[in-house]
């Protein structure tokens, strides 16, 4: 049938994406449609009206740091304002962990999907603490961000293409095999990506200090390679969208108000609904009534096949997300009732290799019940406050009722 | 009962043991009695005349390496003629891999075992290809064991001090929530290793060259990590030793002719039996037929209760040396049959966090009829061919009934 032969025309081009890390490079100079005035947000469309604490927080810092307002104040009055523009990041082939908040002058990862020829990508990982992703705007987040602006990023753009790229989907089946998951647990492909990039970042321009501030970055930063692996999974599945036909599931992501997904074969509508607050395991001092609903563009894992999705690669994810091993294995199973195809350069060891479930159907989704899972960091729902913690969260079955809906209309027409 | 009181204790002693990675220094300088014409080696004590391919040929790299001989031919004339002297790295708080040859000059790794206060030794991983520990000796090998003496060696040291040390014990349980079991598979903890390393030796005084060149070796070298791995298993075991009345086995180490085994409670009597030849997965152009009997100190790993007893965290490795996940699994769980304690500090994730297998004890080995499991690399018989493959083995049981005998002996006594 025409549906099933779509579906597996756009995870045909999942399974082939060839995505390479290739650069770092300002904002501006390479995502389509930057400009000053734009910020890039995660998940589906939204108003300031309608956003959250930790999103708006991002919002504020994200004008402070390109210099549009001088104050947290002048901030909000020029968000709430008009005079600068929103967007999702999706919808600039960009992917941003949390709140997203993607502006012009920052430095982005530039990954390229050499078999496809597009290309997406992602900030720099701000490392841990106070972090503009939780929506921290202080001074000291800004400094960071600085420091990531004139230092990290020249550094490691140039040690990118000292080393010719670093292939993604190479690394990320090195993780699987590595107790990550991709998502919550990168801790082995940042290790990795943090011994490939030293001699290389030896050989840059960076003086001294610098480079031995770039080496700790990459030392202590255990999510450093999530935003590479973000904008790896985005680039390979730009080119599964607009399949003429398709159910399959080709971006979700949550703003923090709304949780929405794009299907392959409905354009560039998002279908939406309310985001879930996510329920996990939460630092000393913070709670459930603390966490923000769900927020971030990190989904993206998930939709490609890793995350929640090859959750029984990574039993030791338990600590940080809250369950037991034999749930992280169930975690994996369950997915492959809900997707079209496996992913035979991602195998999953404990599974004798088996590859990641991939390929979202929204019709599978409807028909089992099972909505997709989704392993996610827990933002505090107050802007500036920060992580307070990591667990579980699905999407809410709405918005794969909707896309159904929207499917079976398109068929009718 | 005495005995079980014993091995408590020595038991205890394993658990409890806090092993740092403090320097690196040459081994004239550190390991205890080593001179010019001592040359120690992986396994129990042997001659010239019975040692296998591999293990002659690093003795006689190692006589060209320290200038004790002008060529091969005199190199095995002065092995043969007495005027050097041969001893087994275990005797003198060492342990190297393979053929586990270690020489005066040579930088070793040293880690001090905070808790007891004793110190034990390991010489640093040569990389891949054509090297010492399997039998190789040609001039590119010296010329990289060169390398390693004049820049890898004092630039690690420097690091390390400048770090204040690694905690071992730390690295271990982080790879075993990462794919490693410490003796076949140390990607995971190599990597971590290197990036911990990285800024540290970005602040020593080594020039950029030659920074890049060491950056390099961490990021290519998967088992950089063992070396240190196998002289902390050597240090938190060597207190457990000599606890009269104790079965628990303190060594397992192949000459490559020999498996030898120590017992707490026996004094250093080394009891041997013939080594078996390990059975895996052959490098294109090799078979079992290449394949040299067990060799090296590398099963102090599992002496210690990683290695083949934690095969169980390392479901990938049996790409490398064969088998399913599953059996991945059976193997660490056949080893709490023969030992008698858990590692609360090492947990193995898929088995809820179980601790690792730890402290044969001889009686159950001989009552069970179960050997233990190794992992293992694979040299090829001849010297100088380097390694053919990777497998699994398992001592001879006569070392166990010969130990079983003594315990005998020593208590009627």
């Amino acid at each position: 049938m025409a549906i099933d032969h779509a579906n597996q025309e756009a995870a045909a081009r999942i399974l082939e994406g060839q995505p390479i890390l290739t650069d770092v490079a300002p904002a501006a100079d390479v995502i389509p449609g930057m400009e000053r005035t734009l910020i890039l947000h995660a998940g589906p469309p939204i108003t300031w009206e309608r956003m959250s604490g930790p999103l708006r927080g991002a919002v504020i810092g994200g004008l402070l740091y390109e210099g549009l307002a001088r104050d947290e104040r002048e901030a909000a009055q020029r968000a709430a304002s008009g005079t600068v523009r929103f967007a999702p990041c999706h919808e600039h082939a960009t992917v941003g962990p949390m709140a997203g908040i993607t502006t012009a002058s920052m430095p982005v990862y530039v990954v390229e999907n050499r078999r496809f020829g597009n290309r997406a990508y992602s900030t720099l990982n701000e490392g841990y603490g106070k972090v503009l992703r939780y929506g921290a705007y202080s001074s000291d987040v800004l400094d960071r961000l600085r420091w990531i602006n004139d230092v990290l990023g020249p550094a490691v753009g140039e040690a990118l293409r000292l080393l010719g790229g670093i292939d993604m989907k190479s690394l990320i089946a090195q993780q699987l095999t590595m107790g990550d998951e991709g998502h919550n647990r990168n801790k082995a492909g940042s290790a990795l990506m943090a011994r490939m990039l030293a001699p290389a970042l030896a050989e840059t321009g960076l003086d001294r200090p610098n480079l031995g501030r770039v080496l700790r970055y990459f030392a202590e930063t255990d999510l450093a390679v999530l935003n590479p692996v973000m904008a790896a999974c985005k680039a390979i599945l730009d080119p599964a969208h607009g399949i003429a036909g398709s159910t399959l599931v080709t971006a979700m992501a949550r703003n923090g108000t709304d949780f929405g997904i794009r299907v392959s074969g409905l354009g560039n509508r998002w279908f939406v609904a309310p985001a879930e607050i996510p329920v996990g395991l939460f630092f000393p001092g913070f709670s459930q009534e603390d966490a923000n609903p769900d927020i971030g563009d990190s989904t993206i894992t998930e939709t490609a096949g890793i995350g929640a999705f090859a959750m029984a690669a990574a039993p030791a994810i338990v600590q940080f997300v809250g369950g037991t091993p034999q749930m992280a294995l169930e975690a994996t199973q369950e997915m492959y009732e809900i997707t079209v195809a496996e992913n035979p350069a991602w195998g999953i060891p404990v599974l004798g290799f088996r590859g990641t479930p991939t390929g979202i159907d929204i019709r599978k989704v409807v028909k089992t019940g099972i909505t997709p899972r989704v392993n996610t960091g827990i933002a505090h729902k107050q802007a500036g406050l920060g992580q307070v913690g990591a667990g579980l969260v699905r999407p809410p079955m709405a918005c794969f009722e909707a896309a159904l809906e929207a499917a079976a209309e398109a068929l009718a027409s």
